[in-house]
Protein backbone atom coordinates (compact mmCIF):
# COMPACT_ATOMS: atom_id res chain seq x y z
CA UNK A 1 0.00 0.00 0.00
CA UNK A 2 1.83 3.27 -1.18
CA UNK A 3 2.51 5.68 1.88
CA UNK A 4 -0.11 8.36 1.04
CA UNK A 5 -2.63 5.75 1.45
CA UNK A 6 -3.80 5.25 5.05
CA UNK A 7 -5.76 1.90 5.70
CA UNK A 8 -9.40 2.04 7.13
CA UNK A 9 -7.81 -0.40 10.06
CA UNK A 10 -4.83 1.81 11.08
CA UNK A 11 -5.35 3.64 14.49
CA UNK A 12 -5.16 7.20 13.06
CA UNK A 13 -8.24 5.82 10.51
CA UNK A 14 -10.33 4.55 13.30
CA UNK A 15 -9.57 7.29 15.70
CA UNK A 16 -10.39 9.93 12.70
CA UNK A 17 -13.65 7.97 12.12
CA UNK A 18 -14.88 8.00 15.70
CA UNK A 19 -14.12 10.94 16.95
CA UNK A 20 -14.38 12.61 13.12
CA UNK A 21 -11.44 14.91 14.13
CA UNK A 22 -7.82 15.67 12.05
CA UNK A 23 -6.88 16.61 15.57
CA UNK A 24 -6.29 12.70 17.36
CA UNK A 25 -2.44 12.80 17.79
CA UNK A 26 -1.44 9.24 16.82
CA UNK A 27 -1.43 6.48 20.45
CA UNK A 28 1.96 5.79 21.62
CA UNK A 29 0.92 1.72 22.03
CA UNK A 30 -1.69 -0.08 19.52
CA UNK A 31 -2.51 -3.49 19.89
CA UNK A 32 -4.71 -6.36 17.50
CA UNK A 33 -7.75 -5.97 20.66
CA UNK A 34 -7.52 -2.17 20.01
CA UNK A 35 -8.37 -2.28 16.25
CA UNK A 36 -11.07 -4.65 16.85
CA UNK A 37 -12.58 -2.14 19.62
CA UNK A 38 -12.42 0.93 18.06
CA UNK A 39 -13.68 -1.04 14.70
CA UNK A 40 -17.24 -1.18 15.71
CA UNK A 41 -19.87 -0.89 14.32
CA UNK A 42 -23.78 -2.02 15.32
CA UNK A 43 -24.72 -4.72 12.52
CA UNK A 44 -28.71 -4.11 12.07
CA UNK A 45 -28.63 -6.46 8.70
CA UNK A 46 -27.56 -10.06 8.43
CA UNK A 47 -26.55 -12.79 6.55
CA UNK A 48 -28.80 -15.93 6.71
CA UNK A 49 -25.26 -18.00 7.08
CA UNK A 50 -25.68 -20.00 10.43
CA UNK A 51 -23.13 -19.46 12.95
CA UNK A 52 -20.02 -22.40 12.65
CA UNK A 53 -20.55 -25.13 15.58
CA UNK A 54 -19.08 -23.94 18.90
CA UNK A 55 -19.09 -20.07 18.42
CA UNK A 56 -21.55 -19.56 20.94
CA UNK A 57 -19.61 -21.61 23.54
CA UNK A 58 -16.65 -19.92 22.75
CA UNK A 59 -18.68 -16.24 23.28
CA UNK A 60 -19.71 -17.30 26.50
CA UNK A 61 -16.16 -18.44 27.45
CA UNK A 62 -14.93 -14.73 26.77
CA UNK A 63 -17.86 -13.22 29.22
CA UNK A 64 -17.03 -15.30 31.64
CA UNK A 65 -13.76 -14.19 31.65
CA UNK A 66 -15.19 -10.84 32.66
CA UNK A 67 -14.78 -9.59 35.96
CA UNK A 68 -17.59 -10.40 38.39
CA UNK A 69 -18.48 -8.34 41.37
CA UNK A 70 -17.60 -10.61 44.55
CA UNK A 71 -17.06 -12.87 42.27
CA UNK A 72 -20.94 -13.91 42.76
CA UNK A 73 -21.64 -14.05 38.65
CA UNK A 74 -25.29 -13.06 39.42
CA UNK A 75 -25.77 -13.16 35.49
CA UNK A 76 -27.05 -15.74 32.65
CA UNK A 77 -27.65 -15.99 29.29
CA UNK A 78 -30.54 -17.26 27.04
CA UNK A 79 -29.00 -18.25 23.46
CA UNK A 80 -32.64 -18.20 21.12
CA UNK A 81 -32.69 -19.51 17.70
CA UNK A 82 -35.97 -20.22 17.48
CA UNK A 83 -38.07 -18.20 14.95
CA UNK A 84 -41.30 -17.99 16.88
CA UNK A 85 -39.23 -17.21 19.81
CA UNK A 86 -37.39 -14.46 17.85
CA UNK A 87 -40.96 -13.14 16.86
CA UNK A 88 -42.00 -12.57 20.29
CA UNK A 89 -38.78 -10.92 21.20
CA UNK A 90 -38.88 -8.28 18.32
CA UNK A 91 -42.18 -7.34 18.94
CA UNK A 92 -41.54 -6.82 22.58
CA UNK A 93 -38.33 -4.67 20.70
CA UNK A 94 -41.50 -2.55 18.56
CA UNK A 95 -40.67 -5.01 15.45
CA UNK A 96 -37.01 -4.63 15.02
CA UNK A 97 -36.51 -6.61 11.12
CA UNK A 98 -32.89 -7.62 12.59
CA UNK A 99 -33.92 -9.88 15.25
CA UNK A 100 -35.56 -11.65 12.60
CA UNK A 101 -32.78 -11.72 10.31
CA UNK A 102 -30.12 -12.64 12.69
CA UNK A 103 -29.49 -16.43 13.16
CA UNK A 104 -29.05 -16.19 16.55
CA UNK A 105 -30.23 -13.64 19.85
CA UNK A 106 -28.52 -13.92 23.18
CA UNK A 107 -30.38 -12.40 26.40
CA UNK A 108 -28.33 -11.46 28.77
CA UNK A 109 -29.94 -11.86 32.18
CA UNK A 110 -29.34 -10.57 35.86
CA UNK A 111 -29.67 -13.39 37.42
CA UNK A 112 -30.68 -13.61 41.34
CA UNK A 113 -32.24 -16.67 41.05
CA UNK A 114 -29.01 -18.76 40.99
CA UNK A 115 -28.04 -17.56 44.20
CA UNK A 116 -31.59 -17.50 45.84
CA UNK A 117 -32.06 -21.49 45.19
CA UNK A 118 -28.65 -22.21 46.80
CA UNK A 119 -29.70 -20.28 49.86
CA UNK A 120 -33.22 -22.09 49.51
CA UNK A 121 -31.66 -25.11 49.40
CA UNK A 122 -29.11 -24.66 52.21
CA UNK A 123 -31.81 -23.44 54.81
CA UNK A 124 -29.83 -19.79 54.65
CA UNK A 125 -31.27 -16.34 54.50
CA UNK A 126 -30.63 -14.52 51.16
CA UNK A 127 -32.36 -11.15 52.24
CA UNK A 128 -29.36 -9.07 50.38
CA UNK A 129 -30.84 -10.35 47.16
CA UNK A 130 -34.04 -8.23 47.96
CA UNK A 131 -31.93 -4.63 47.81
CA UNK A 132 -31.53 -2.70 44.64
CA UNK A 133 -28.17 -2.67 44.83
CA UNK A 134 -28.12 -6.12 44.37
CA UNK A 135 -30.09 -5.73 41.48
CA UNK A 136 -27.54 -3.45 40.20
CA UNK A 137 -24.24 -6.04 40.83
CA UNK A 138 -26.58 -8.46 38.28
CA UNK A 139 -26.89 -5.65 35.95
CA UNK A 140 -23.45 -5.00 35.85
CA UNK A 141 -22.40 -8.60 36.29
CA UNK A 142 -24.26 -9.00 32.64
CA UNK A 143 -23.30 -5.77 31.01
CA UNK A 144 -19.20 -6.76 31.68
CA UNK A 145 -20.01 -10.08 30.35
CA UNK A 146 -21.74 -9.37 27.22
CA UNK A 147 -19.39 -6.58 26.16
CA UNK A 148 -16.58 -9.26 26.26
CA UNK A 149 -19.00 -11.28 24.06
CA UNK A 150 -19.33 -8.41 21.45
CA UNK A 151 -15.57 -8.25 21.23
CA UNK A 152 -14.98 -11.77 20.83
CA UNK A 153 -17.82 -11.78 18.32
CA UNK A 154 -16.51 -9.07 15.97
CA UNK A 155 -12.81 -10.22 16.12
CA UNK A 156 -14.51 -13.74 14.48
CA UNK A 157 -15.42 -11.53 12.17
CA UNK A 158 -19.82 -11.48 13.05
CA UNK A 159 -21.68 -8.79 13.67
CA UNK A 160 -24.04 -7.86 16.75
CA UNK A 161 -26.15 -4.88 17.98
CA UNK A 162 -27.61 -5.06 21.44
CA UNK A 163 -31.66 -5.00 22.12
CA UNK A 164 -32.33 -2.69 24.91
CA UNK A 165 -35.60 -2.19 23.65
CA UNK A 166 -36.36 -5.81 25.33
CA UNK A 167 -36.69 -3.76 28.51
CA UNK A 168 -39.92 -2.30 27.21
CA UNK A 169 -42.35 -5.16 28.55
CA UNK A 170 -39.47 -7.57 30.76
CA UNK A 171 -42.40 -9.67 31.87
CA UNK A 172 -43.36 -10.82 28.14
CA UNK A 173 -39.72 -11.61 27.97
CA UNK A 174 -39.76 -13.83 31.49
CA UNK A 175 -42.79 -15.68 30.17
CA UNK A 176 -41.02 -16.29 26.47
CA UNK A 177 -37.50 -17.75 28.24
CA UNK A 178 -39.62 -19.13 31.11
CA UNK A 179 -37.49 -17.25 33.61
CA UNK A 180 -37.72 -17.80 37.20
CA UNK A 181 -38.44 -14.86 39.81
CA UNK A 182 -35.39 -12.50 40.35
CA UNK A 183 -34.47 -12.69 37.09
CA UNK A 184 -34.13 -9.36 34.41
CA UNK A 185 -33.74 -9.78 30.79
CA UNK A 186 -30.78 -7.07 30.52
CA UNK A 187 -30.65 -6.66 26.90
CA UNK A 188 -30.74 -8.83 23.80
CA UNK A 189 -28.24 -8.99 21.55
CA UNK A 190 -28.20 -9.89 18.10
CA UNK A 191 -25.53 -11.99 16.64
CA UNK A 192 -24.91 -13.07 12.79
CA UNK A 193 -22.71 -12.42 10.20
CA UNK A 194 -23.17 -8.87 8.48
CA UNK A 195 -25.47 -8.92 5.00
CA UNK A 196 -23.31 -8.48 1.94
CA UNK A 197 -25.30 -5.29 1.46
CA UNK A 198 -25.08 -4.29 5.07
CA UNK A 199 -22.79 -0.54 5.24
CA UNK A 200 -23.09 0.38 8.86
CA UNK A 201 -19.95 2.65 9.33
CA UNK A 202 -18.19 3.62 12.76
CA UNK A 203 -20.25 5.92 14.69
CA UNK A 204 -18.67 8.96 15.66
CA UNK A 205 -18.99 10.06 19.36
CA UNK A 206 -18.91 12.97 21.45
CA UNK A 207 -15.19 14.70 21.91
CA UNK A 208 -13.38 12.67 24.05
CA UNK A 209 -12.91 15.85 26.59
CA UNK A 210 -16.85 15.30 27.07
CA UNK A 211 -16.28 12.32 28.62
CA UNK A 212 -12.79 12.47 30.37
CA UNK A 213 -12.38 14.23 33.28
CA UNK A 214 -9.10 14.62 35.15
CA UNK A 215 -8.71 14.13 39.02
CA UNK A 216 -12.52 15.85 39.46
CA UNK A 217 -15.67 16.28 37.08
CA UNK A 218 -15.50 19.66 35.18
CA UNK A 219 -18.98 20.77 34.74
CA UNK A 220 -20.19 22.79 32.02
CA UNK A 221 -18.38 23.78 28.79
CA UNK A 222 -20.13 21.12 26.62
CA UNK A 223 -21.74 24.02 24.08
CA UNK A 224 -19.19 23.94 21.62
CA UNK A 225 -18.08 19.89 21.96
CA UNK A 226 -22.34 19.47 21.50
CA UNK A 227 -22.29 21.88 18.53
CA UNK A 228 -19.54 20.21 16.38
CA UNK A 229 -21.22 16.99 17.76
CA UNK A 230 -24.49 17.56 16.13
CA UNK A 231 -22.30 18.33 12.61
CA UNK A 232 -20.88 15.31 13.45
CA UNK A 233 -23.77 13.20 13.41
CA UNK A 234 -25.62 14.64 10.93
CA UNK A 235 -22.84 14.05 8.20
CA UNK A 236 -22.56 10.80 9.32
CA UNK A 237 -26.72 10.08 9.29
CA UNK A 238 -26.09 11.16 5.35
CA UNK A 239 -23.63 8.78 4.64
CA UNK A 240 -25.59 6.22 5.90
CA UNK A 241 -28.59 7.37 4.16
CA UNK A 242 -30.67 7.57 6.94
CA UNK A 243 -32.59 10.73 8.20
CA UNK A 244 -30.48 13.46 9.66
CA UNK A 245 -31.38 14.73 13.26
CA UNK A 246 -29.06 16.61 15.57
CA UNK A 247 -27.72 14.23 18.57
CA UNK A 248 -28.64 16.76 20.73
CA UNK A 249 -32.34 17.01 19.58
CA UNK A 250 -32.71 13.24 18.92
CA UNK A 251 -30.88 12.48 22.54
CA UNK A 252 -33.56 15.29 24.58
CA UNK A 253 -36.69 13.83 22.74
CA UNK A 254 -35.69 10.51 24.51
CA UNK A 255 -35.49 11.88 27.82
CA UNK A 256 -38.30 14.38 27.39
CA UNK A 257 -40.37 12.15 29.55
CA UNK A 258 -42.48 8.80 30.74
CA UNK A 259 -44.18 8.95 26.85
CA UNK A 260 -41.11 8.56 25.83
CA UNK A 261 -39.37 6.14 26.86
CA UNK A 262 -41.52 3.28 25.28
CA UNK A 263 -43.07 1.59 28.42
CA UNK A 264 -40.12 1.68 30.45
CA UNK A 265 -41.79 4.38 32.95
CA UNK A 266 -42.99 1.20 34.25
CA UNK A 267 -40.09 -0.27 35.28
CA UNK A 268 -40.33 -0.38 39.02
CA UNK A 269 -43.83 -2.36 38.94
CA UNK A 270 -42.68 -4.34 36.46
CA UNK A 271 -39.39 -5.66 38.69
CA UNK A 272 -41.60 -5.94 41.60
CA UNK A 273 -43.79 -8.61 40.07
CA UNK A 274 -40.66 -10.17 38.83
CA UNK A 275 -39.68 -10.85 41.84
CA UNK A 276 -37.49 -7.89 42.80
CA UNK A 277 -37.94 -5.94 46.09
CA UNK A 278 -35.79 -3.26 45.01
CA UNK A 279 -35.70 -2.32 49.16
CA UNK B 1 7.74 -25.29 21.17
CA UNK B 2 8.09 -29.16 21.13
CA UNK B 3 4.39 -30.32 20.80
CA UNK B 4 4.17 -32.42 23.83
CA UNK B 5 4.35 -28.78 25.71
CA UNK B 6 1.39 -26.42 25.56
CA UNK B 7 1.39 -22.93 25.39
CA UNK B 8 0.02 -21.03 28.64
CA UNK B 9 -1.95 -18.32 25.83
CA UNK B 10 -3.24 -21.46 23.78
CA UNK B 11 -7.07 -21.40 23.43
CA UNK B 12 -7.21 -24.88 25.21
CA UNK B 13 -4.78 -24.12 28.05
CA UNK B 14 -6.52 -20.77 28.98
CA UNK B 15 -9.98 -22.23 28.78
CA UNK B 16 -8.70 -25.15 30.64
CA UNK B 17 -7.44 -22.56 33.25
CA UNK B 18 -10.71 -21.13 33.40
CA UNK B 19 -13.28 -23.52 33.48
CA UNK B 20 -10.34 -26.21 35.32
CA UNK B 21 -11.80 -28.81 33.41
CA UNK B 22 -10.57 -31.32 30.39
CA UNK B 23 -13.59 -31.94 29.04
CA UNK B 24 -13.28 -28.34 26.83
CA UNK B 25 -13.24 -29.53 23.36
CA UNK B 26 -10.71 -26.65 21.31
CA UNK B 27 -12.87 -23.96 19.68
CA UNK B 28 -13.10 -23.77 16.15
CA UNK B 29 -12.37 -20.03 15.63
CA UNK B 30 -9.81 -18.14 17.82
CA UNK B 31 -8.46 -15.05 17.39
CA UNK B 32 -5.88 -12.48 19.10
CA UNK B 33 -8.69 -10.17 21.09
CA UNK B 34 -9.97 -13.61 22.27
CA UNK B 35 -6.62 -14.23 23.76
CA UNK B 36 -6.59 -10.94 25.87
CA UNK B 37 -10.25 -12.10 26.87
CA UNK B 38 -9.63 -14.96 27.98
CA UNK B 39 -6.54 -13.93 29.64
CA UNK B 40 -8.30 -11.66 32.08
CA UNK B 41 -7.07 -11.55 35.73
CA UNK B 42 -7.67 -8.76 38.15
CA UNK B 43 -4.55 -7.64 39.41
CA UNK B 44 -3.87 -6.48 42.32
CA UNK B 45 -0.09 -5.78 43.36
CA UNK B 46 1.24 -3.31 40.90
CA UNK B 47 4.43 -1.59 39.93
CA UNK B 48 5.14 2.43 40.23
CA UNK B 49 5.96 3.26 36.35
CA UNK B 50 3.76 5.42 35.22
CA UNK B 51 1.39 4.90 32.32
CA UNK B 52 2.83 6.29 28.94
CA UNK B 53 1.91 9.71 28.03
CA UNK B 54 -1.72 9.12 25.80
CA UNK B 55 -2.71 5.78 27.49
CA UNK B 56 -5.36 7.04 29.29
CA UNK B 57 -6.80 8.66 26.01
CA UNK B 58 -5.91 5.35 24.24
CA UNK B 59 -8.24 3.81 26.69
CA UNK B 60 -10.86 6.33 26.70
CA UNK B 61 -11.00 5.94 22.51
CA UNK B 62 -11.97 1.95 23.23
CA UNK B 63 -14.41 2.79 25.91
CA UNK B 64 -16.35 5.34 23.30
CA UNK B 65 -16.39 2.62 20.97
CA UNK B 66 -18.31 0.49 22.90
CA UNK B 67 -22.28 0.71 22.30
CA UNK B 68 -24.45 3.09 24.13
CA UNK B 69 -28.04 3.01 24.81
CA UNK B 70 -29.54 4.94 22.03
CA UNK B 71 -26.18 6.88 21.54
CA UNK B 72 -27.10 8.68 24.36
CA UNK B 73 -23.76 8.28 26.03
CA UNK B 74 -24.81 8.58 29.60
CA UNK B 75 -21.34 7.90 31.00
CA UNK B 76 -17.91 9.57 32.02
CA UNK B 77 -14.84 8.65 33.59
CA UNK B 78 -12.38 10.47 36.35
CA UNK B 79 -9.12 9.62 35.81
CA UNK B 80 -7.38 10.28 39.30
CA UNK B 81 -3.60 9.78 40.36
CA UNK B 82 -3.77 12.73 42.89
CA UNK B 83 -2.45 10.44 45.89
CA UNK B 84 -4.55 12.51 48.37
CA UNK B 85 -7.69 11.81 46.22
CA UNK B 86 -6.89 8.12 45.60
CA UNK B 87 -6.51 7.93 49.54
CA UNK B 88 -10.09 9.17 50.09
CA UNK B 89 -11.17 6.00 47.27
CA UNK B 90 -9.22 3.38 49.19
CA UNK B 91 -10.93 4.17 52.81
CA UNK B 92 -14.62 4.23 50.91
CA UNK B 93 -13.35 1.00 49.96
CA UNK B 94 -12.57 -0.13 52.66
CA UNK B 95 -8.86 0.28 53.01
CA UNK B 96 -7.62 -1.50 49.44
CA UNK B 97 -4.22 -1.08 48.81
CA UNK B 98 -4.04 -1.55 45.63
CA UNK B 99 -5.72 1.79 44.89
CA UNK B 100 -3.13 3.39 46.62
CA UNK B 101 -0.07 1.33 44.78
CA UNK B 102 -1.60 2.05 41.08
CA UNK B 103 -0.82 4.88 39.37
CA UNK B 104 -4.49 5.59 38.05
CA UNK B 105 -7.75 4.93 39.21
CA UNK B 106 -10.14 5.27 36.84
CA UNK B 107 -13.84 6.29 38.05
CA UNK B 108 -16.63 5.05 36.20
CA UNK B 109 -19.65 7.31 36.30
CA UNK B 110 -23.45 6.81 35.02
CA UNK B 111 -23.88 9.92 33.73
CA UNK B 112 -27.64 12.11 33.53
CA UNK B 113 -26.66 15.37 34.29
CA UNK B 114 -25.40 16.25 30.80
CA UNK B 115 -28.60 15.83 29.61
CA UNK B 116 -30.37 17.54 32.42
CA UNK B 117 -27.98 20.62 31.46
CA UNK B 118 -28.38 20.77 27.90
CA UNK B 119 -32.00 20.15 28.81
CA UNK B 120 -31.94 22.99 30.92
CA UNK B 121 -29.73 25.97 28.67
CA UNK B 122 -32.57 24.87 25.84
CA UNK B 123 -35.76 25.07 28.34
CA UNK B 124 -36.81 21.67 27.50
CA UNK B 125 -38.17 18.71 29.57
CA UNK B 126 -35.93 16.18 30.84
CA UNK B 127 -38.63 14.06 33.63
CA UNK B 128 -37.22 10.33 31.49
CA UNK B 129 -33.99 11.01 33.68
CA UNK B 130 -36.15 10.84 36.57
CA UNK B 131 -36.68 7.08 35.98
CA UNK B 132 -35.07 4.20 37.51
CA UNK B 133 -34.65 2.72 34.15
CA UNK B 134 -32.66 5.90 32.87
CA UNK B 135 -30.20 5.46 35.65
CA UNK B 136 -29.63 1.73 34.54
CA UNK B 137 -29.06 2.85 30.91
CA UNK B 138 -26.24 5.33 32.67
CA UNK B 139 -25.60 2.47 34.58
CA UNK B 140 -24.90 0.06 31.60
CA UNK B 141 -23.58 2.71 29.66
CA UNK B 142 -20.81 2.98 31.88
CA UNK B 143 -20.25 -0.52 32.18
CA UNK B 144 -19.64 -1.38 28.48
CA UNK B 145 -17.39 1.91 28.34
CA UNK B 146 -15.47 0.41 31.27
CA UNK B 147 -14.86 -3.27 30.09
CA UNK B 148 -13.75 -1.71 26.74
CA UNK B 149 -11.60 -0.34 28.42
CA UNK B 150 -10.17 -3.14 30.55
CA UNK B 151 -9.91 -5.17 27.80
CA UNK B 152 -7.50 -2.52 26.03
CA UNK B 153 -5.91 -1.70 28.98
CA UNK B 154 -4.96 -5.91 29.30
CA UNK B 155 -4.28 -5.79 25.68
CA UNK B 156 -1.33 -3.22 26.93
CA UNK B 157 0.03 -5.05 29.08
CA UNK B 158 -1.69 -3.59 31.82
CA UNK B 159 -3.19 -5.03 34.87
CA UNK B 160 -6.84 -3.56 35.81
CA UNK B 161 -9.34 -4.42 38.75
CA UNK B 162 -12.39 -2.88 39.45
CA UNK B 163 -13.47 -1.62 42.93
CA UNK B 164 -17.45 -1.73 43.35
CA UNK B 165 -16.99 -0.37 47.03
CA UNK B 166 -17.00 2.72 45.66
CA UNK B 167 -20.46 1.98 45.93
CA UNK B 168 -19.76 1.52 49.77
CA UNK B 169 -20.32 5.49 50.08
CA UNK B 170 -21.06 7.40 46.45
CA UNK B 171 -21.44 10.21 48.74
CA UNK B 172 -18.59 10.59 49.79
CA UNK B 173 -16.82 9.68 46.05
CA UNK B 174 -18.92 12.50 44.39
CA UNK B 175 -18.07 15.02 47.22
CA UNK B 176 -14.57 13.72 46.40
CA UNK B 177 -14.77 13.81 42.60
CA UNK B 178 -17.11 16.92 42.74
CA UNK B 179 -19.76 14.92 40.73
CA UNK B 180 -22.63 17.47 40.00
CA UNK B 181 -26.07 15.99 40.86
CA UNK B 182 -27.53 13.17 38.76
CA UNK B 183 -24.23 11.44 38.30
CA UNK B 184 -23.14 8.15 40.28
CA UNK B 185 -20.07 6.52 40.55
CA UNK B 186 -20.89 3.13 39.50
CA UNK B 187 -17.36 1.75 40.01
CA UNK B 188 -13.39 2.57 39.97
CA UNK B 189 -10.97 0.74 37.96
CA UNK B 190 -7.30 0.36 38.91
CA UNK B 191 -4.63 0.44 35.86
CA UNK B 192 -0.95 0.00 35.84
CA UNK B 193 1.48 -2.44 35.17
CA UNK B 194 1.29 -5.57 37.64
CA UNK B 195 3.92 -5.64 40.40
CA UNK B 196 7.36 -7.92 39.31
CA UNK B 197 5.97 -9.81 42.47
CA UNK B 198 2.36 -10.76 41.06
CA UNK B 199 1.35 -13.84 40.96
CA UNK B 200 -2.44 -13.89 40.54
CA UNK B 201 -3.90 -16.32 38.28
CA UNK B 202 -6.81 -17.21 36.22
CA UNK B 203 -9.94 -17.02 37.83
CA UNK B 204 -11.82 -20.79 37.63
CA UNK B 205 -15.64 -19.69 36.46
CA UNK B 206 -18.96 -21.60 37.47
CA UNK B 207 -19.22 -24.75 34.57
CA UNK B 208 -20.72 -22.83 31.09
CA UNK B 209 -23.92 -25.51 30.96
CA UNK B 210 -24.59 -22.66 34.36
CA UNK B 211 -24.74 -20.00 32.75
CA UNK B 212 -25.58 -20.65 28.85
CA UNK B 213 -29.17 -21.73 28.66
CA UNK B 214 -30.64 -22.53 25.04
CA UNK B 215 -34.28 -21.37 24.50
CA UNK B 216 -35.28 -20.96 27.71
CA UNK B 217 -33.63 -21.02 31.18
CA UNK B 218 -33.73 -24.41 32.90
CA UNK B 219 -34.20 -23.89 36.15
CA UNK B 220 -32.62 -26.35 39.00
CA UNK B 221 -29.66 -28.87 38.26
CA UNK B 222 -27.16 -26.55 40.20
CA UNK B 223 -26.11 -28.83 42.73
CA UNK B 224 -23.05 -30.95 40.95
CA UNK B 225 -21.70 -28.24 39.09
CA UNK B 226 -21.82 -25.90 42.00
CA UNK B 227 -20.37 -28.26 44.02
CA UNK B 228 -17.23 -28.94 41.55
CA UNK B 229 -16.71 -25.56 41.60
CA UNK B 230 -16.52 -25.32 45.40
CA UNK B 231 -13.53 -27.45 44.76
CA UNK B 232 -11.78 -25.62 41.82
CA UNK B 233 -12.35 -22.58 43.63
CA UNK B 234 -10.01 -23.91 46.54
CA UNK B 235 -7.74 -25.70 44.22
CA UNK B 236 -7.11 -22.09 42.79
CA UNK B 237 -7.36 -19.88 46.36
CA UNK B 238 -4.56 -22.82 47.30
CA UNK B 239 -2.52 -22.20 44.33
CA UNK B 240 -2.73 -18.49 45.17
CA UNK B 241 -1.76 -18.70 48.72
CA UNK B 242 -5.09 -17.03 49.83
CA UNK B 243 -7.93 -18.55 52.58
CA UNK B 244 -10.14 -21.44 50.96
CA UNK B 245 -13.28 -20.73 51.27
CA UNK B 246 -15.76 -22.76 49.32
CA UNK B 247 -17.76 -20.17 46.79
CA UNK B 248 -20.99 -21.29 47.36
CA UNK B 249 -20.21 -20.39 51.42
CA UNK B 250 -18.74 -17.29 50.33
CA UNK B 251 -21.49 -15.91 48.12
CA UNK B 252 -24.46 -16.65 50.11
CA UNK B 253 -22.11 -14.67 52.98
CA UNK B 254 -22.00 -11.91 50.58
CA UNK B 255 -25.73 -11.78 49.84
CA UNK B 256 -26.96 -12.87 53.85
CA UNK B 257 -28.86 -9.53 54.44
CA UNK B 258 -28.32 -5.93 54.86
CA UNK B 259 -25.39 -6.25 57.60
CA UNK B 260 -23.72 -7.96 54.91
CA UNK B 261 -23.78 -5.28 52.13
CA UNK B 262 -20.90 -3.42 53.60
CA UNK B 263 -23.02 -0.40 53.70
CA UNK B 264 -24.74 -0.61 50.33
CA UNK B 265 -28.27 -1.55 51.70
CA UNK B 266 -28.30 2.31 52.06
CA UNK B 267 -28.37 2.87 48.16
CA UNK B 268 -31.83 3.87 48.21
CA UNK B 269 -31.28 6.88 50.09
CA UNK B 270 -28.01 7.38 48.54
CA UNK B 271 -29.04 7.93 45.29
CA UNK B 272 -32.23 10.48 46.22
CA UNK B 273 -29.59 13.24 47.91
CA UNK B 274 -27.58 12.35 44.38
CA UNK B 275 -30.28 13.80 42.57
CA UNK B 276 -32.19 10.52 41.03
CA UNK B 277 -35.90 10.10 42.14
CA UNK B 278 -36.05 6.82 40.99
CA UNK B 279 -39.30 7.08 39.86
Amino acid sequence: MPDNIVSPDSPAALLAARYRSGAISQPPQWSAALTTLLAHRSVRSYAPTPLPDGTIETLVAAAQSAPSSSNLQTWSVVSVADPARKAVLAEVAGGQQHILQAPVILVWLADLNRLATLGAERGQPVEGLDYLETLFVGIIDAALAAQNAVVAAESLGLGTVYIGALRNDPERVAATLNLPPQVLAVFGLCLGYPAATDTSGIKPRLDRSVVLHRETYESGGCTAPVAAYDQAIQEFQREQGIAQVPWSKQALARVAGAHSLSGRDRIKGVLHRLGFKLV
